[in-house]
């Protein structure tokens, strides 16, 4: 079977991006449910997505295992993953892991460009690493089955993430800084090592990530999915677009901004290039996703290699990550 | 199989309680979970039961459906079912009763004693009935199965609960008035139409529920039990204990006064007598339950309808309850 998974959209939901995702032929999505939202908050966003589910059962239903992207297949449906972008939604209390865990979350970042109470995000000038209640959190993330995404976090603390978790982490929307230098990108000693951890890197389409910005080119992202491959694994890489489609600017600036300062922080842009950047001509929406995969072959991936980035290797990685952790 | 099932209970949890409940081979408790609780405050002691399951998982483990007591059975332990006794834990925002169920809720209270945002409890003057808001929760709660639980709710206010309610609901914790006359226990009027519409009775051993209170004997109450049979129907009736082991009096109070007065209000206590009462010498925790079977016999009961009242009538409840409501 050949999966069609996207790890990672934060788009602006609607009847139209959802009939999207099925004319697309997307089998899952990761979809980002909150940033610097508290519990309460998250709660009220799950409410949200739980009358699109009400409302549009033809069209999504929200997944919590890998078998629900097999029954998305089946019944001709994409599948609603959810995830966590900041530790916000825990406050500070590490028995809300198992609450969200219950409530279908199933990635959670331990930071978000800024220090956390869990670790330190790659827009602060001192990484800690992980903190005592990071450690702490990490091992319940692990008993449940919520996988910790390390893609807004420092270097060091990501490393010692992938150190100290004992389940493979994932770096959901991310691509090597060898290929394009940017802040928000992994070395190429983290992806190796990512990949010898049995973790997982979903590759990026946000402007900000790629070479030449929106005017990379199919085939430029391509070659850098192969050469992703090669450092991180065959099996361990997929896609994860951070696609942000139909959001106003006004949304870019809450993700980077929330509620912990009173200026403006441009994060990845820049005061005259603040809001969100335009998308490469080759990819807008859901419906574009599988045309990535002739570009993945062109590019040297063999079948098998690219059915994994696709979706396939996304699904084994749900199909072990997402259930409460067998006690050996 | 014959299930042993307690509809209510809200006792001070602890190791020695649940070891109890498995020496006494209860298959199912329904606990208490909440009173007066906020959302958050609710979440937190979800919280403290996630704990208990994660500590004691070969004594306890949290109950979804009715498959569970099964299961339960089969592995020597003790589902435990979740309800609230008042919907406070709902705020004003119905999209809490799904997130409430997902989190394992399966019975709520429209009232507990006063007038809520859905009804009118028994100690009100004056009984509105449903409210507003109170026919679209019931309408919310029917879809995603949560059970209308009515036992501390004014008559109109039940009346209309079996009225407006697409599935059958219970009164998990409470006897016939005809037999014992109290605020709490329920007309024959209202039981025979809660056994009309398919709805069930819990029977309470809280003693101000009883005749004699304290000093009520377990023939004088399966004589009772015998005649709820007759009210509400065979199939119908199971045990409800109300069972408040280990409580401090202070919880009484706060059961009672929650935080919507500055005085004492003695609910169906007084002032010389305001703490829990002494419960009847035959019953005092889980390992009394099943004695409770031969005075089911010598009241009449046959073999079958003692089964029944035991707990499978409580099971066949359960595996039509607690699931999505099935679109006709």
């Amino acid at each position: 079977m050949t999966y069609l998974i996207d790890g990672l959209q934060y788009a602006n939901w609607s009847e139209k991006i959802f009939r999207e995702m099925r004319a697309g032929g997307v089998d899952a999505v990761h979809v980002t449910i909150t940033y610097h939202e508290t519990f309460r908050e998250t709660v009220l966003v799950i409410e949200q997505w739980n009358r699109w589910f009400e409302q549009f059962p033809d069209l999504i239903f929200q997944g919590r295992t890998a078998d629900d992207v097999r029954r998305a297949r089946e019944t001709g449906r994409t599948a609603i993953f959810f995830g966590s972008q900041n530790p916000s939604c825990i406050e500070d209390d590490i028995g809300l892991v198992e609450v969200l865990h219950t409530l279908g979350l199933r990635f959670m970042q331990l930071t978000y460009n800024n220090q956390s109470l869990l670790a330190s995000g790659c827009y602060e000038d001192e990484d800690t690493g992980l903190t005592r209640m990071g450690r702490q959190v990490v091992a319940e993330m692990n008993r449940v089955g919520l996988v910790v995404d390390m893609s807004h976090s420092g270097e060091r603390s990501t490393f010692e993430a992938i150190e100290h978790s004992s389940r493979p982490i994932t770096i959901s929307h991310a691509n090597p800084a060898s290929w394009h230098a940017a802040l928000r990108n992994k070395s190429d000693d983290l992806l190796r090592a990512l990949g010898e951890s049995g973790g997982f890197l979903g590759l990026s389409i946000y402007p900000h990530h790629l070479k030449d910005g929106g005017q990379c080119s199919l085939q430029s992202w391509c070659d850098m999915a192969a050469l992703a491959v090669d450092l991180v694994g065959a099996g361990q890489v997929g896609i994860g677009t951070d696609l942000c489609q139909d959001q106003p600017d006004s949304i870019v600036e809450w993700m980077r901004v929330g509620r912990w300062t009173k200026a403006i922080d441009y994060g990845e842009g820049s005061a005259d290039n603040a809001g969100f950047p335009p998308m490469p001509v080759w990819f807008h929406d859901n419906r574009d996703l599988a045309g990535i995969r002739a570009g993945l072959r062109a590019a040297g991936l063999d079948e098998a290699t690219t059915d994994g980035v696709m979706g396939d290797s996304w699904y084994a990685f749900f199909d072990t990550s997402f259930g409460v952790q067998s006690v050996p």
